[in-house]
């Protein structure tokens, strides 16, 4: 016997993968529990399933969520607080000392803040690297969306846990607590190289082999960041991550922006999986990631939005736009980084940087169902010749109507079901106003 | 005795300018007829203007429209038809031909899309080249939107009027229609030096001159353009121009993306005027424009969308978020396009490229009212900390409400007053049948 499914969600087309030849018209996907149990047109659908419940779009596209690999969801609390400066200015001169400030209450407000965006704007799944990171997951958990959660640790004492030896502490804390968990994982996550000595390092590439957990680590993010690693180390900071042990098929390498040839190869050689942070890049001025180079090679990327104090929103459509651009004049070719291989990045490629890309990524029975509906029918999503063209080119966040994660409704209607937006926004407003005074003469 | 204002329009928040400093909260305008007779604290308004309808927002910004300097609205009929490919194939193998199957219905109503959906996106002023421009105007006209209109004029026979000489006549009976209108004026449009002749374009000079028309032109898009002006007539594409007397302070270039400093040297002697289009220069590879040395020169800088079929949305929000990053990293400079130069670009610039900046661009008492409200009650717009910041590297299209063009409502809360939505949509998609077979398998 068939089992029955607990929810149809159907609209006018559906992309279970990210190429145009798999678009299907009038179908739509059946959920049992957590599980996608059957794709098929909608009438099959919902003859086969006559009790379960309906989220139907008549002008819609349901396809999978999207994945963003590379996050300080936190940091929405400085957005927009510095733009426009040198990055060690920005650093130095503002977010260093205003992360001073924080505390773990700011961090799961300014976190939920930052998920409800995410949900806002399509994104199933995150990857967070921040301070508090108990806090973090604790906003994850509420939000209902799949997370890999990090407490970023490096040489000097954190606002967090304070000095390192209490890192480590924190960090078993947060595996205890979350070994089981459906939907919250504990990753590992140095801060870099430039401000992790080797003895750290090593330790931290110990605890994720131990837990079998993901590494996350930034990397080659501009060229000071290698100059200095030349420096200290005579290696670049692949080559030398490479020697500590830190680069295998686990490690998720953020950024990647200056890699030579030789670096490129470890990379492909070790396995490891890439997120391209490009709108992050661009605004720092770090430079463009020879992307283009890393799939010639075989490598995973994926794409981050890293933090919106250096972006300055999380929506996964805008950053698919840039990638999909960007990589084309940088090469000086129009049909680098086409739709379908930028659409792809955002989602199968997200899933494979975390190493779940037999559970999410693509909307298959078996795999969990985690899933969006688009509202095409917007004068910017009409006519529709092409859809991964039209995600990647046209989209943008607030297109998205519905959003299932591992099953459950997470919004309906762009009505949040898991958050209460009036109140966060409330409570972000009161942040804020400790971090700087209200803008604007009266 | 105060006049009367009809309209107030307020909010939480009031940016006249693209200045942070001058932001005003709890402020508003009031306007009479089409024309902005004060600024000042809301509450000030209501008591002087008792009778004026309000439209108010509380968590709302209001600000000057965007003016979108550069597109071919039509071109929505095209939207996602082909994609990542060559210049020359894209423009020879699928643009070109379909142009061949254009009627003025289908350029009216694909206009009347775009129409739609730059108003949706805080469009409220834009400048258009395409063929059948009749109808172009025509739905501007009905639109509501300020608009400076052009019959596209090239050496071949044009889909539109036929044989050249049929052009001028074309052009103008377009004059005589448009002379008196409050909203849409007509401009001369030759294509490009690579498919107008010396003479062609010396007879489009002069009758912009007679006319005292905005003489718009494609100019070195892209390296192939050099070439071949180069090889042709021994000088680069500004040159060439600036022979035949093309340049002006009422030329405005569209593109300026390979230019050598002797050009950049003509373009400012001469005044003229550069539209921006920064998104579809990356989508088909032409290169990045140098606008930071345009600017250090004292050039106007505008912005526009170009075409959907080349961005493949017309968003001035994206267009914004793309120039302010891309121009940091090609510089690398994370000072260079900070957000008030390009939410300038975006406002005040295009005034001032189609030269109206003594009538548009700003809310200063005497311009007109074009005028948009963005929702800040969002989670990507909180915090609140830098209003251009958030204008430029977080927000979208979709967060403008309300819409007011030379003092008449366009949209009220994301309904369309002056466009029937859902009618349009429904001729684009039948029209959308006639080019291309629906995607998706049943």
């Amino acid at each position: 016997m068939t089992p029955q499914a607990d929810l149809l969600i159907t609209g006018s087309h559906l992309l279970p993968g990210a190429r145009q030849s798999e678009l299907l018209e009038d179908h739509g996907i059946a959920v049992a529990g957590d599980t996608i149990i059957a794709l098929g047109p909608t009438a099959d659908l919902e003859k086969a399933h006559p009790r379960a419940q309906r989220l139907h779009t008549a002008h819609g596209l349901v396809m999978p969520g999207l994945i963003n690999t590379h996050t300080h969801a936190a940091m929405s609390c400085f957005r927009g607080i510095a733009d426009d400066l040198p990055l060690m200015t920005w650093l130095q001169e503002y977010i260093f000392p205003l992360e001073q400030r924080l505390t773990p209450e700011i961090v799961y407000h300014s976190t939920l803040l930052s998920l409800a965006e995410m949900i806002k704007s399509g994104t199933t799944s995150f990857c967070d690297m921040y301070l508090f990171a108990k806090d973090v997951a604790r906003a994850a958990e509420q939000s209902g969306l799949r997370a890999w959660v990090g407490e970023v640790l490096f040489d000097f004492p954190s606002p967090s846990y304070g000095p390192v030896e209490a890192g480590f502490t924190y960090v078993e804390e947060m595996f205890c607590r979350y070994r089981q968990h459906p939907l919250v994982r504990v990753a590992v996550m140095p801060h870099s190289v430039y401000t992790c000595s080797p003895d750290l390092l090593r330790r931290l590439a110990e605890i994720a082999r131990r837990e079998n957990a993901l590494l996350h680590i930034h990397l080659s993010e501009n060229a000071s960041e290698v100059a200095t690693c030349r420096d200290r180390y005579g290696a670049t900071p692949t080559r030398h991550l490479d020697r500590l042990g830190l680069l295998g098929d686990t490690t998720l390498a953020a950024h990647c922006v200056v890699l030579d040839e030789d670096d490129i190869s470890l990379l492909a050689e070790r396995k490891v999986k890439v997120s391209h942070c490009v709108e992050s890049n661009l605004k720092l001025a770090s430079g463009i990631a020879p992307v283009v180079r890393l799939l010639e090679r075989g490598i995973t990327v994926s794409l981050g939005t890293d933090g919106s104090a250096s972006n300055n929103n999380i929506d996964m459509f805008g950053e698919m736009n840039c990638v999909a651009k960007v990589h084309k004049v940088d090469r000086m070719d129009p049909t680098a980084m086409n739709a379908e291989t930028t659409l792809a990045a955002a989602t199968l490629g997200g899933a494979t940087a975390l190493g779940v890309e037999r559970r999410i990524g693509s909307l298959t029975v078996g795999r969990k169902a985690d899933v969006i509906v688009i509202d095409l029918d917007q004068p910017h999503l009409i006519p529709l010749y092409n859809v991964p063209s039209h995600l990647v080119y046209a989209a943008r966040g607030g297109d998205v109507v519905h959003s299932v994660i591992n099953g459950r409704i997470v919004m309906r209607n762009r009505q949040l079901l898991t958050i209460d937006e009036h109140e966060v926004l409330a409570a972000m407003r009161e942040i804020a106003a400790q971090f700087h005074p209200t803008p604007g003469r009266r």
